[in-house]
């Protein structure tokens, strides 16, 4: 069921403390700041709360990793309960010895462990080698942990979650380059798709393409919310981490999120920060009755989408 | 085949004059200039030779209709032939008595009609009551005219045409809200997306809703560039046109080519004008090097894609 009246989303764009003690308990106050400000679902950035470790390929840092089951997201749960508050909180998840994945786990307002998000698109470039840490999300009817609801909707290892506030839909950073990943998620009937995100510059690039980088980036979300009426808020990673041998990247914030008709409600520089904006879904309603896109689909004629080249 | 050299497009962006003839030899003289300032590629507007004429339901209108075989593609094969360009040339299609179509001849740079892209996502809102009109394209292999080889490659509809210059992938005004129109149209191996568009501003929402109108259908159609890492060419209607009993429509123009990062090589305002770009196939390759959003689509996962609502 789609949210009936308005919610306030929030999106916590910052960096990572020194250690990932340090980075929970200053999430965990930047968090409470959001609820303090009115905030009813608090989105976090891809892999809150580790550095960003996929920029060289290093065994010691699967044991990063932790259980759904562990410490910082049973905490997060507390903190959801107290706050009543929704939390999309992104983590390196331990799923079994040698099985890790880049994961959301989706808490509702009281606290209760919903279920997770497993990142689809897996990237694999030069400082951002995902193939080796992370297993892709499946494409069958996937695996919650135990107890766990799950989400409300699935097709293909895509999801939505059905909370106090809102029907949420999570993807996570390159999933957010495909449409495809975008229009399943919203016809599962989402209200908002929310892309935590760590995508940053490559220094020796960022003079040349660091702008339009950051505006095609921008672009294809906001195309995802006017394609299918849909809010968007993305949460990125902010600031530079270094790696030994390497020039480091430059996590580039701008953080936004926008209507569904692709319009700003609210955007960062790369600064740390957090965004908040109030969501009316009746606005889904009315965009989608201006400009009835949904209506008119070719379900018939788009089988072709499921081939990976048709020349 | 994909173009191996850089090949230059252009975009017409006019109204109408008071008669079709008139106005076709307006067309013909901005044809003309666009050939001599470079073009190899000139595409115009959607149904070109006549006034929108969708903005009331009015049996005569069908009248507007013209077989492929009738005068004015047969000028426009001439024409193509003489200044050896490829014309994109979109048109209201008699193809059948009681069957007309939202239709775009493609025609090769020695006049060969190579065939019919016809528009598969029709829209029906107040003043464009496009189903009234025209029958969709089909999502089953397509009639071609009698003697046209017709596309090089097509998937439910969708085509792409190998034309001298570089594989052209024909697609029109509404379909340019539909992501899955623009992926595979790209993975059947189109080098640049042409979106020939009669999209405009009701007078009585320009000032509230004009600018985001605009900014929305820019965005979709850039975000198609980035998606799949083509150039995309979108030649807009420019002028107002009255209709009895209403107050008639604005076209907005805005007419734009932009590269596969989805930037803007050339942009129009709201006047009459013609663009034009040059288009270096190498950079639909370094792009999709650089991020390579094609390798890691799970097309495993996209089964939701053919379902009307998954709620």
């Amino acid at each position: 069921m789609s949210a009936t009246k308005p919610f306030t989303i929030a999106c916590i764009q910052d960096g990572i403390a020194d250690t990932q003690a340090a980075t929970v308990d200053a999430t965990v106050t930047r968090i409470r700041d959001a609820a303090r400000r009115g905030a009813n679902v608090i989105c976090l950035k891809e892999l809150f709360d580790a550095p960003y470790f996929c920029k060289t390929l290093d065994q010691a840092r699967f044991n990063l990793a932790e259980p759904v089951t562990g410490p910082t997201i049973t905490r997060m749960r507390a903190l959801a309960k107290e706050l009543a508050v929704v939390l999309i909180v992104p983590f390196y998840e331990r799923q079994a010895p040698g099985l890790y994945r880049n994961s959301a786990a989706v808490i509702d307002a009281d606290g209760t462990l919903l279920g997770l998000y497993r990142k689809m698109h897996i990237p694999h470039d030069p400082l951002f080698e995902e193939k080796y840490y992370f297993a892709p999300g499946e494409s069958t009817a996937m695996a919650q942990p135990e107890g766990c609801p799950g989400p409300a909707r699935q097709s293909g290892g895509f999801m939505v979650w059905e909370t106090k506030y809102a029907a949420i839909g999570v993807l996570i950073c390159w999933d957010q380059w495909y449409p495809e990943a975008a229009r399943i998620t919203a016809l599962l009937g989402a209200d908002v798709l929310v892309y935590p995100t760590a995508i940053g510059w490559h220094p020796a690039e960022k003079a040349t393409f660091g702008e339009a980088q950051v505006d095609a980036w921008r672009t294809a979300q906001r195309a995802h919310a006017i394609a299918n009426g849909v809010f968007v808020a993305a949460p990125n990673r902010a600031g530079f981490e270094p790696e030994a041998g390497t020039a480091g990247l430059e996590f580039f914030g701008h953080s936004f999120i926008a209507d569904p008709f692709g319009r700003l409600l609210a955007d960062a520089g790369t600064e740390p920060t957090t965004l908040i904006a109030t969501c009316d879904p009746a606005l889904i309603e009315d965009t989608r009755r201006n400009w009835p896109f949904l209506r008119d689909r070719r379900v018939d004629a788009y089988r072709g989408m499921l081939e990976r080249w048709l020349a």
